[in-house]
C-alpha cells in the first residue's frame, strides 16, 4: 500500500511541473465537471487526502479553504509541507493498524484505517484521471499514469 | 491488493449499468482525449487488465479487436467472460510472488508480478476518473469512486 502512495505523490509533482506553463486563468477555469477547475482538484486532492491521515492518526481534522490555495505555487507549498508528516507515517504504517476502527469528526460512520488508506489512494488517482481528460484541451502533455517504469517497489 | 481488484469490477460494472441508458451514438463517440470514446475506454481496461494478467499467469498474449466488442453487451459479456479466470488467480495470489520477474512478449524489458498488478489496479481508477468527466457531457449520473462505504474488506 505504501508504495501507491509514493506512486501518487510521483505523479502529483509531475502534473505541478507539466501545469506551470498553463495560464491561471486556465488552471481556474470552470469545468463543469469533476470538482470544477484543475486548481480545485488539485486543492480537492490534497484536502481529502489530509483529512483522512488525520483521521486514521487519531488526530482532530484540518480543514483547508480554496480560497488560501488558489495558485499552483500555494497549492504545491502546501502539498509539500503537508507531505513529510504524511509519509512518516505511512513509513510506519503496519497491518496490524489495518483494522483499527475510526470514526471521522464529520461522518456519524466507522471505519477501518485500512479501509481509509485504500480510499485516499484511489481517490486521487481517480481525480488524476480527470485531469488527464482536461490537459487535451489545454494541448499540454499528459502525464503518464503508468506504474510500471517508475521503479516504485525497488525503490522502497 | 486483492481487495482493489474487487473495487475495480464492482466499479466498472456498475458503469455498465448507468451506461446502458446511453445511446450508442454517444458512446462511440471521439471524445479526443484519452484513448477516444467511452467504450473505447472500458474496452481499452479489459484488454489491458487480461494481457498482463496473462503475462503474471505465465501464458501467451491474447489480443482482442475493439471491432468485436464495439457495443455495451459486448463488452460486458467479455468483461465477465474473463472475470472468472482473472478472479481466481488474484484469488490465489500470494506476496511471494511479488518479486518473480516477467517479461510481456510486447516489451523488452522484465517486470516484477507485484509491479504488474498495481500497473493493472492503477490503470482501471485512472480511466474511469476519465469516464466520470465524460460523464457529465452526457448527463448522466456518476458512478461513485468512493472504496469506503463499499464494504470490499469485509467481504473478501
Amino acid at each position: 500500500m505504501r508504495t501507491l502512495f509514493y506512486y501518487n505523490w510521483q505523479i502529483r509533482d509531475e502534473w505541478f511541473q507539466v501545469l506551470e506553463q498553463v495560464p491561471a486563468i486556465d488552471l481556474l477555469r470552470d469545468r463543469h465537471a469533476g470538482v470544477g477547475s484543475i486548481l480545485k482538484t488539485i486543492f480537492h486532492i490534497i484536502d481529502v487526502e489530509y483529512s483522512w491521515i488525520r483521521v486514521v492518526k487519531n488526530e482532530s481534522d484540518i480543514t483547508f479553504q480554496f480560497e488560501d490555495y488558489n495558485d499552483l505555487k500555494s497549492l504545491r507549498n502546501l502539498s509539500e509541507k503537508i507531505r513529510s508528516e504524511i509519509k512518516e507515517f505511512i513509513d510506519n504504517w503496519s497491518n496490524d493498524m489495518e483494522c483499527e476502527a475510526v470514526i471521522p469528526s464529520w461522518m456519524d460512520k466507522t471505519f477501518n484505517k485500512g479501509e481509509i488508506l485504500r480510499h485516499i489512494l484511489v481517490h486521487e488517482i481517480h481525480h488524476i484521471g480527470q485531469l488527464s481528460i482536461w490537459s487535451k484541451e489545454l494541448g499540454i502533455k499528459v502525464v503518464s499514469s503508468n506504474f510500471i517504469g517508475r521503479e516504485l517497489l525497488e525503490r522502497h
